[in-house]
């Protein structure tokens, strides 16, 4: 039984974790702090795509405090029966690709995280917000700015939240770094650089198929670094030019990028600079500049811990696995309408990919493509 | 007096320390060791501008052990006063921009080191080879490539030699970076990024003087980026595209560039993603990547100590001051035909102002602009 007491009593162990007076009166207490006592609401997740990375956001939902791994969406059965085991998931809540829109008449389910190849996005988005879910789809939300917008707008249309998979825009780090650039710690920011990158192995993955992915490595790896140049620099960029290179065309077919340049001008006068590549390790790096200070961090968005400094010294805070914090910061944003630092909703994955359809378009015209 | 067996004895200890055997045919040994035995001729050089740049040349060619500042030519005359005291250079070694022609009826100056702004690196350098001077002229050599390939053409049909001050060319870190790269050990390389730029100060001085300096950042310190990742990559590009940012227009006027960020294609597939600019600080840094490897140098250019690593750990060569090195080195090329690590000659000079003007240049059209 919820009493006044009862949340008094935790309040008060909370204001001393918090270092608040135990005298601060309630309704002094910030709005995110009310909302860690919504705990026993949790987010109740389907995942759809039983593949790679959602294993590694199931198993990153073993330590959230409110997000809760309830139910999956997939195609193959021996994987179905392999989760539910894992995590304990009943048949109640097993769907595939013919019938999960019947989620739709399942009330322990709020919302679906989408990690099926980017191809898929738009159809497993729309599939089920029509089902009354909210949506969290991996990035990139969908493979050009059009699908996005139907997204944006069927999610609306639907009356349900969609958010993107975007983890670093909880990670500690770089929060760390976002806060320091707001506060005017780096002076006026004018250069921000981001290289992603990896060598990408088995040549017949989905990744590496343009009608699964939509591109290349631009959109696996390179959106990382179009992502951190606008939450660096904290502006909507106003140009692009890229350039292209294919050095080995038998395994980056048509349509699927192998390795990009590209450049992004910001309407305060920053310039970014960012590489995008599937042929090269050692590739994982921001750096931003400022008129007072910068700040580097490498690596900048892998998943292991990120590694940083600014002109005032190292990063020091710890590392908690993103998708934990994703998850149940999305549990906050979903429920409470809690405002995150960084946006991750349809709208931001949105304009992630009309800067990716630019940079594909600067690519063909080899000139400079305006996003204004 | 110098004899066969004094040879020997100085050749059979440097064979020690150069791990040779010492038993080693003397026909074995490289040109390069056997040039040590020339100390006792040295380059006896003038300096032609006596300022900053000038006086840290001097300065470190104290510690010299074969090159030998001997003369000056400036047109004001305290100066000239003040670095006789300095340097101990006699009054018939000191020359004024109206008599330094004369230097060719002078037997004691072998070459001359330009250091006037780089508007008169032609006009200087062509006078100094037409009086029978080898010339050093310091970079860029010129303020575009039609007046680098006049400065080479005018040194060649008067016989004399022309060095371009790239003092990196002889700096250890930088070289065994280089070696590694020669060896191999990096595998493929793929990409090179160049980050070059400080915050110009007195907005009067002549670096921001169009007619005397050609340019802005480009010139000064945008060129250490296109000759690293020439001498980085060991290739000549193909292609370069490149965007200006302009936020300061009053200190960086028509001509002078404030912010460039350029891109360049090599024939083996490589890119270099590179940045010009005289508005940001803490932009000294070069990284390398290929298949197996990667280096990455940070300061990468400055006259303090390089400092930086490799995949196999840090580089741990010496510091030695760079422009002590670099005029011993150039005394070893024009006096013995030395062939150093990377080339220090006039055609080296051309080819970065052909990129140069293929920079500014594709910053105007805005499109690829091809260098071959």
């Amino acid at each position: 039984m919820k009493t006044r007491r009862n949340f008094l009593q935790k309040a008060s162990l909370s204001a001393l974790a918090l270092h608040l007076s135990p005298f601060t009166p309630i309704s002094a207490m910030s709005k995110e702090f009310l909302n860690t006592q919504n705990d026993d609401t949790p987010l109740r997740v389907a995942i759809m795509g039983l593949g790679s990375y959602g294993t590694r956001v199931a198993k990153a939902m073993k330590d959230c405090k409110r997000a809760k791994l309830v139910g999956v969406i997939s195609g193959t059965p021996s994987k179905i029966e392999a989760w539910q085991k894992e995590y304990n998931i009943p048949a109640k809540n097993c769907y595939n690709y013919e019938n999960y829109h019947q989620i739709k008449d399942n009330p322990d389910i709020d919302a679906v995280y989408v990690i099926t190849p980017n191809g898929l996005h738009k159809e497993h988005a729309l599939g089920a917000a029509k089902a009354g879910k909210h949506v969290i789809s991996e990035k990139p939300m969908a493979t050009n700015a059009a699908e996005a917008k139907e997204m944006v707008d069927g999610c609306k249309a639907a009356g349900v939240k969609l958010l993107v998979g975007y983890r670093m825009h909880f990670e500690p780090k770089t929060q760390a770094v976002i806060n320091m650039r707001k506060d005017g710690e780096f002076g006026k920011v004018l250069f921000f650089q981001g290289l992603s990158g990896f060598v990408i192995g088995d040549p017949s993955q989905w990744r590496l198929n343009y009608e699964l992915s939509g591109g290349g490595a631009m959109m696996d790896i390179g959106i990382y670094s179009i992502n951190g140049a606008r939450y660096m620099i904290g502006e909507e960029p106003i140009w692009v030019t890229a350039q292209e290179t294919k050095n080995n065309p038998d395994k980056f077919k048509e349509g699927v990028d192998e390795t990009i340049q590209f450049q992004l001008g910001f309407p305060g006068g920053a310039v970014a600079s960012c590489l995008s590549t599937y042929s090269m390790n050692n590739l994982d790096k921001f750096f931003l500049n400022g008129t007072k200070g910068f700040a580097e961090m490498q690596p900048s968005t892998g998943y292991g811990p990120i590694e940083g400094r600014t002109n005032k010294g190292p990063l020091t805070q710890p590392h908690v696995t993103h998708q934990t914090l994703q998850m149940d910061a999305m549990a906050d944003i979903i429920l409470d309408g809690k405002e995150p630092l960084v946006p991750v909703d349809g709208e931001e994955g949105l304009r992630d990919m009309v800067i990716i359809d630019a940079i594909y378009k600067a690519v063909k015209t080899g000139g400079k493509v305006s996003l204004i």
